[in-house]
């Protein structure tokens, strides 16, 4: 059983913004890269065809707070951890950290995300919700405090 | 003085992911957009050089609850409510309607964003948070519950 | 029969980069999206069902030549042109001009792109290459010199 | 001296686009990074202050055609090569093959880019284009055919 999950990126120059700074939203691009990181570190990919009906994740709620900024060039530590495991969702916890030489050095942001499960479209092309795929809930576990 | 800003926008090919919907970080630009759209209707624009020094703003937080998808050529309504307004910091709540025919319809979405100001970045390039600038001040007001 | 198109966008924050201008892939997003308002403007829609078994478009060649920048809140016209139209695919020059009050002043990019047309995956998932939809070759025509 | 350079990346879910394939647009930010990143590997950035006053690079020209798509998880192989140094810009050309197993399988895209560097922007705010920095000319050079 896995709970976390830490991968390292470096912040590009498309990016960032105007201020210099990486940009808001790709703080959410960049916790969704790592959550299927994670996936794909358990053999796991949720976008994709599988036996049991599973189509793909959705999610239904995401934040971010943000203390100090990113910017190019800049090398990120990105920790998740799962955070809570429903019947249908699953929600995460991802600590941006920026690296200082080779270590993970102040925390720079910190971000949510509640995944959902769809299963494959019917008839009229609606994504139903769909209980965690049995693979996932077989691997995935609730961080310890 | 102002505490809300409506604004429609439709979602554009490259804004969707291969779930055919549009991707949840980009309604944090759909947000960031509109805020800015707001203060362009009221003469401002918290981007540029203005005479009290101020330089920009940039999110301290947001948050983002998705209750319905949006695809691709879908028109969706973005109505922006100031929340808060403190000595720092403006709060913003955004609700996503989509529209149905050309009236506002369902609420796909329902975000948050607060925003702090930045003043000159001084000799050493760092920018420092500064009072919300007066000609902001002076015009924006927390919407009434 | 049509052969050109004429819109104006406003540059948003999100779309600038550190170099405090529109980022260079940014204009190929915005050729896109007036590709896709020209189809509208016909009444059409590359990315949908329709009765000829159309299902999508593809790039398969796209180029910019970059004179001058766009930086925040510059709005910009961009005029679309179809440059030529094959038995499979149809070409088009998109000229971007940097507004001025509410002018068009001078050129600051001009691309192509030239786009296929691609018919509904079969059993494998593979999208083929088909002929222009025949509502799309009945409404656009070459521009003239 | 240094003409070329090899560098491989996973196609992120936000990357992708309704049609279920990398953008288009995309490939222009990947190739943009891998550039970034042949840079840093000869201890170049183009984005900093430095002692001769460069200040960043700016694309005048790029394309891309495109021969096969890429999906989401898909690894692709980007290899770089300088095409052209002249005294004010570096061309390059960047080769696409998607990764089979651990190894670069077929020719998916093939992009360039034409760079020219520009000095400090003045008090003006302009920025204006300067000779290729002697650091930068010192380590890169054309490619044999």
């Amino acid at each position: 059983m896995a709970y976390e999950y830490k991968t390292t990126r470096l912040v590009e120059f498309a990016d960032t913004d105007m201020a210099g700074i990486l940009h808001f939203s790709n703080f959410f691009r960049y916790m969704e890269a790592t959550e299927h990181e994670f996936f794909r570190s358990l053999g796991l990919s949720v976008h994709s065809d599988s036996p049991d009906g599973t189509w793909g994740a959705a999610r239904v709620q995401a934040e971010c707070d943000y203390s100090a900024p990113l910017r190019y060039e800049d090398v990120v530590e990105l920790h998740l951890l799962v955070r809570n495991k429903g019947q249908r969702s699953i929600s995460y916890e991802v600590v941006f950290r920026k690296m200082v030489d080779t270590a993970p050095g102040p925390e720079v942001a910190r971000g949510k995300m509640t995944v959902v499960f769809l299963g494959k479209p019917g008839a009229d092309g609606e994504l139903v919700s769909i209980p965690i795929p049995a693979a996932v809930d077989a691997l995935l576990e609730i961080a310890p405090e």
